[in-house]
C-alpha cells in the first residue's frame, strides 16, 4: 500500500511539475519569477548569460593568475587515493561492509595544491572543496573576480548567502549522491560539472542507511593513505546508491537497489563554463567533472537558507515511511548479508572493534 | 506506523512554520514577501489596510444603495431551509446515514434577495453565493467599487484572477470544512467572517468520504423544502466533520471524528470588515459570519490558479495513504454503523434507491 503510493508520488511530481529535463533560462529571471517558478515549486533550472559580467570567467582559465593571486594563500586540499572523498568504501576491518570515509585535509599552499589537481600524480587525487564558506576566506583575494552574492536570488529568498564555496578539482573527483540543507546556486566557471538529480520524493530510491564514519590519513613520506575509523565511533546517514557501478559489479548494484536504477530515470544536466544551476534544497546530487582549457574544473556555489516549510514537514513525513521493496530480486545470500548490514548496521559489534580501528590501504 | 507518521506530520508543519496563530499584517505586503513568505509556504495570513480605498467599504453598508445600484439584476438565490447548503444533512431514504446537499438556485430580483437575507423569515435562510466569478457577471454594476484584481498577489502569483466572487449572507449561513483548488484571497467588506482553518497535511482528521449527492427544492406555494436525490446518482467526496455539532450530539460526534477533536487545535480566524485573509490553496476551511451595520456580512473573493507542483504531489500520496485509527473509543454498535457507512458507501443499494429518490421535510 505504502509502496504503491511512494511509487505513485515519484510519478506524479515529474507528471504535474517537473517534466522530463530541467528547464533552461537564456538570462537571469527577475526575482518574482525565480521565487513563483521554481524555488517555491522545489524546482530546479540552469540560467545562462547570469555571470558573464564576472572577471573570473577568462582571468581565471590562466593557472599563473590563480596562482599568482594566491601565492600566499595556505588552503585546505582534500586528498584521496581515488578521488571519492564524502563517498562509501569498505569498512577498513570489515571490507564486506562498508563505511563513510572523508578526505584527508592537507593545508596546502595554493600554487603547490593548483599544481596537484591540474598535473595529477599517480597515487593521489587533489580536490579543493572545503565547504566552510571557503571563498570568502581561505579565497579572500579572489573576491572582486566573482559577485559576493547572486542578486535576483539574494532579493527573492530575502536574505544574503550564509556560505559562498570555491571549488577546484579534474575529472577524477566525483561527490557521491546526497542533499544539502540548503538553497543551493552553483556557478560554473571553468570546465563543466555534471549533475544527475532526484527531487526530494524519490527519498526512498537513494537507500539512506547509518555507516561507521571513517577518514583517509595520508602520510607524505610513504606516499599511502590509510583508512581510520572515528573516534569515538559516528554514525553518518548517507545514500548507498553508487549509479555508475565499477566494471563488473552492475548486476550487483542494480540487484541491490532496484527502486534506483528500474524507477525513473535521474535529471542528467550538465552545467557549463558562464551557467548556473539553481539546485533547489533538499534534492539529491551527484556531481562529476570535466576540466576546462587550464585542466582543471572551477566552480563558485552560493547556500542560502532554505525554508523549513510544509515541503519539509512532508519530507520527513515521508522520510520516515518504510518502503518495503517486494518486487526486488532474490540475491545468494552473501550478498543479502551486506545490504542487510546497510539497513541496521550493528552499532554494539562495531563499537567492540574500536581498539583495532585502522587498516592501511596500499595505493 | 503510517498513524504515528501521519500524527508527527500535523505536529511538524506547526513547529516549523505555522506556528500557533496566523500571522497579522498591518500593510499590505510586496509581491516578493508574500510570495516568499506565505503562497511559497502554504502558510495563511490576515492583511489590515489592504482595501481601505475600495469605496465598497462605505458605499455597501447601506443596503439601499445596493438596492439602487443593483435594482434590476436577477441575481442567484441559494435558499435553504437551515442554512447549510454544500452540507451534509440526513438522506432522505435512509436518515441515519448522510447524504451531501446543494441549495435550491433561485434567480431573483436583487432587492429582494437583500430583504430576505437582510430581514429573513422564519422558513427559510438565504445566502447570494454563486461561486462562477459572479461579481463580474451578475454584480457587474458594483465592479467600480472594488479592485478587480489584488495587486500584490497578481504579481506574486504572476496571473489575474481565474474567478471574483460575492457573497452577502446572515449569521444563519455556514459553509461546511472543504478545500479549493485555488489561491484564495478573501476580503471583508460589511460584518465579521469566522474562519476555522486545517492545512492540507491534517487531511485524514476531516474524514473525507463519498455522499451521495442530493438537491434542496423549494416551493414558494407550500413554503416547504424537498429533498431530492440527483439522477443520475453521483457521489461527493466531502468533509465529514461539523465542528460545531447541534447541542446533545458532541459526545457521538467527539467519538466518531476523534483525530479531529483530539488533535491540535484548527486555526481560528476572524477577518474584520477591512481585512483580507489570504487561505492557501488545499486548506480545508469551515466559515461562519457575523452580520455587520447593514444587517448582513459581504466578502468579494478572488481566486487565482494555484501552482500543481511537488506540494500537490506530496498532498495525494498522504491522502492516498490509510489512516487505520486505532484510539478511538469503543461505540455502540448502532453508531459504529453509521460511521461505517461514511467510510465505505455502498453504492449497490443506493443505486437500487433512485426509482423512489425524494423525501419531503416540513419546515
Amino acid at each position: 500500500m505504502i509502496e504503491k503510493g511512494v511509487e505513485s508520488l515519484w510519478e506524479e511530481v515529474r507528471e504535474v511539475s517537473l517534466g522530463n529535463s530541467v528547464d533552461r533560462l537564456l538570462s537571469p529571471p527577475t526575482s518574482l519569477q525565480f521565487l513563483r517558478d521554481f524555488v517555491s515549486q522545489n524546482k530546479p533550472c540552469i540560467i545562462s548569460n547570469a555571470i558573464s559580467h564576472w572577471p573570473a570567467l577568462s582571468l581565471w582559465l590562466n593557472p599563473s593568475y590563480l596562482s599568482t593571486v594566491l601565492s600566499s594563500s595556505l588552503v585546505s586540499l582534500h586528498l584521496t587515493p581515488h578521488g571519492n572523498a564524502d563517498a562509501l568504501v569498505p569498512h577498513p576491518l570489515h571490507p564486506s561492509t562498508l563505511c563513510f570515509v572523508s578526505a584527508h585535509v592537507q593545508p596546502t599552499p595554493f600554487p603547490q595544491a593548483l599544481d596537484l589537481i591540474c598535473q595529477p600524480p599517480d597515487h593521489l587525487v587533489s580536490y579543493l572543496q572545503q565547504q566552510n564558506d571557503c571563498f570568502r576566506t581561505e579565497y579572500g583575494e579572489l573576491e572582486s573576480d566573482c559577485d559576493d552574492h547572486i542578486p535576483w536570488a539574494s532579493d527573492a529568498l530575502g536574505c544574503h548567502p550564509e556560505a559562498v564555496n570555491l571549488w577546484i578539482g579534474n575529472h577524477l573527483s566525483e561527490t557521491s549522491f546526497h542533499k544539502d540543507h540548503y538553497e543551493n546556486l552553483y556557478a560554473v566557471v571553468s570546465g563543466e560539472k555534471h549533475f544527475l538529480l532526484l527531487p526530494p520524493t524519490d527519498v526512498h530510491r537513494m537507500y539512506i542507511r547509518e555507516y561507521p564514519a571513517a577518514r583517509y590519513s595520508y602520510s607524505e613520506e610513504s606516499e599511502e593513505f590509510c583508512l581510520e575509523l572515528e573516534e569515538p565511533q559516528r554514525y553518518v546517514p548517507w545514500c548507498s546508491v553508487n549509479p555508475y557501478p565499477p566494471a563488473g559489479t552492475e548486476k550487483q548494484e542494480r540487484s541491490k537497489f532496484p527502486l534506483y536504477f528500474n524507477g525513473p530515470k535521474p535529471f542528467e544536466v550538465t552545467v557549463k563554463a558562464g551557467e548556473i544551476l539553481y539546485l533547489p534544497s533538499m534534492w539529491f546530487h551527484y556531481v562529476r567533472q570535466s576540466p576546462g582549457e587550464g585542466g582543471c574544473t572551477i566552480a563558485v556555489n552560493y547556500w542560502y537558507d532554505m525554508q523549513f516549510d510544509i515541503k519539509y514537514a512532508y519530507f520527513n513525513f515521508l522520510q520516515s515511511l518504510p518502503y518495503r521493496s517486494t518486487d526486488s530480486p532474490k540475491m545468494p545470500e552473501s550478498e543479502c548479508e551486506v545490504s542487510g548490514s546497510h539497513a541496521s548496521p550493528n552499532h554494539e559489534s562495531a563499537a567492540k572493534d574500536v581498539e583495532a580501528n585502522k587498516e592501511c590501504e596500499e595505493v
